[in-house]
């Protein structure tokens, strides 16, 4: 959350010259994103994101991102969408960054999503879900099982010092993951796994307006990525467990698209490996955190206690939600 | 330059509720100010910056600050204006710390600023000093120069760390304003003391749009600010002197307002009191930084290469502007 890279207006200026977007017009640095330094730009025709990618997104990677929100900014769906130069390139260096200018889309990420939010992002998702079976570009999930499995056991014996019982915790899902193994016939494609609701936003009608921050979008099963906006909407902010978002959630998913059998069937098994995957990629971060660093550091522990809660309660709540 | 204290849609949402400003519809944290914690607060009515006030600022000055924004809005000029609630009242109270909400006011702030453009800000000072006249609240400097003084005293033998030969050129600059001391008969106003290219904005016609960040504006003399201004101005990135944005800068001044013979005659020593001043806060700042702290601590020996040109150029650049 900040802007790691400071550039000048006469360096944006050198850069919308390449453009047909109109003069620049204001420029402040915005703490959004996690991972890369971001401009509020407004030129005489509009308001645009301006993006330097820092290391944590590799170079190689950015065509696919750019693509993909193109791809679905075309399906009009509300994805901030790339803007391209004269020359039709959406991506630019400044700075010695990858950067790129985004269109500006409006709207309020909600800190506490109710249960009609929840709705509406079931939905939005399902919709999204439906707009990249023509995407045919891929990127492997470098957080897919086996990648949990390696951030396991860089984070090691530290994993104590972060909190007594999570090596053993995570031991246990880890094995639970592997006997399960991924289950046969789930839907795959390219999907975001990381739609917090930071990422999400909402107009004053209670309209998503925004779908933001694609750079963990990869391949991988539809239901685990309905399975991360699950654990990310549905506990309130002391970490309890909301059943109404939970249900209502599902339920706007099905009314805007579908779940296979098998896609069910593996839902408590995602509930489950996407608590893990945030309760890993946290302890790590925490375990390696710089003293004094820019970036806040996000509590591991939270996903320690939704990955018990879902341990737990998955199964009964995915079988108690079908049968209603 | 950063957001420090976090603050959710819910508690705008509360503070929204107390104002005829519309609903909230958009909420990001800015990289503006050094001192304080800004978001950028859209509604369903306009746009605004929502300041938490944080511990550099003494919140005992603040009706003082926002009463001047307030005032000079009102005579027409473009500073950004304190917005009251529907009681009036325009200092709040949101996460524990001290909050306005303040209009938001357009345009870019200019990374180099030629000879035209220090026109204009040298004709925007006049205008700001002619407004000041009737504002009737005073604040005393705490950066005069026995404030000064004391920073010098607070360094102490760490200046020699930051630069060898720094600590001897402090003491020469302070013995030398003390020699001189105040002249008499200066006209003394209200005045901003911090009017860097940062704090002025630009529409992409030239013109300015925005004059922000009053939160260091005291009761000085009128020649010490636009010193401040000169100092600020008048060199390029690489530190080198624009003598054509110097005479463009007081050009502009004359253009919108006078200097009296007693404010000239002062101008070569406020030139060397504000490179003073601006030197001693960078270098106590440099010498006190938190290692990783968030705020980029700026360089203080910028600060001392103009004290040195001013020591030696200040008179002859006035007596040759004057001349012409």
């Amino acid at each position: 959350m900040a802007v790691y890279t400071h550039v000048t207006d006469t360096q944006v200026n050198a850069l919308l010259a390449q453009y047909d977007c109109g003069h620049l017009a204001g420029l402040k640095g915005i703490a959004e994103g996690v991972e890369n330094s971001n401009y509020l730009l407004e030129t005489t025709h509009a308001r645009y994101i301006l993006t330097l990618y820092e290391r944590r997104v590799a170079p190689e990677d950015l065509p696919f991102f750019l693509d993909l929100m193109t791809h679905l900014a075309d399906k009009g769906l509300p994805s901030a969408r790339p803007v391209p130069d004269r020359q039709g390139q959406t991506l630019q260096t400044l700075s010695d960054r990858p950067t790129a200018l985004i269109e500006f889309v409006p709207g309020l990420a909600l800190s506490e999503p109710g249960p009609p939010a929840c709705f509406t992002m079931g939905a939005m998702l399902a919709r999204v879900h439906g707009a990249v079976d023509d995407f045919a570009a891929t990127r492997d999930n470098p957080l897919a099982l086996p990648g949990l499995i390696d951030l396991a056991a860089a984070c090691g014996a530290g994993t104590e010092r972060c909190s007594p019982g999570l090596g053993a915790l995570i031991e246990s899902e880890i094995s639970h993951q592997r006997d399960e193994e991924d289950p046969g016939g789930l839907r795959r494609a390219v999907v975001h796994t990381d739609f917090f609701p930071d990422n999400v936003l909402f107009s004053p009608q209670a309209e998503i307006t925004g779908l933001i921050d694609w750079y963990f979008a990869c391949t991988d099963s539809l239901v685990y990525d309905l399975a991360v906006c699950l654990n990310a909407w549905c506990f309130d902010d002391d970490g309890q467990f909301c059943s109404q978002r939970f249900t209502r959630l599902l339920d706007g998913y099905l009314s805007a698209g579908t779940l296979s059998e098998a896609d069910r069937n593996a839902l408590p098994l995602m509930l489950r490996r996407a608590a893990l995957r945030f309760l890993l990629t946290r302890t790590y971060d925490w375990l390696n955190q710089v003293p004094g660093a820019v970036v806040r550091v996000k509590d591991p522990l939270e996903y320690r206690d939704k990955l018990r809660f879902f341990q737990k309660e998955a199964a009964g709540l995915v079988q108690e939600w079908l049968s209603v």
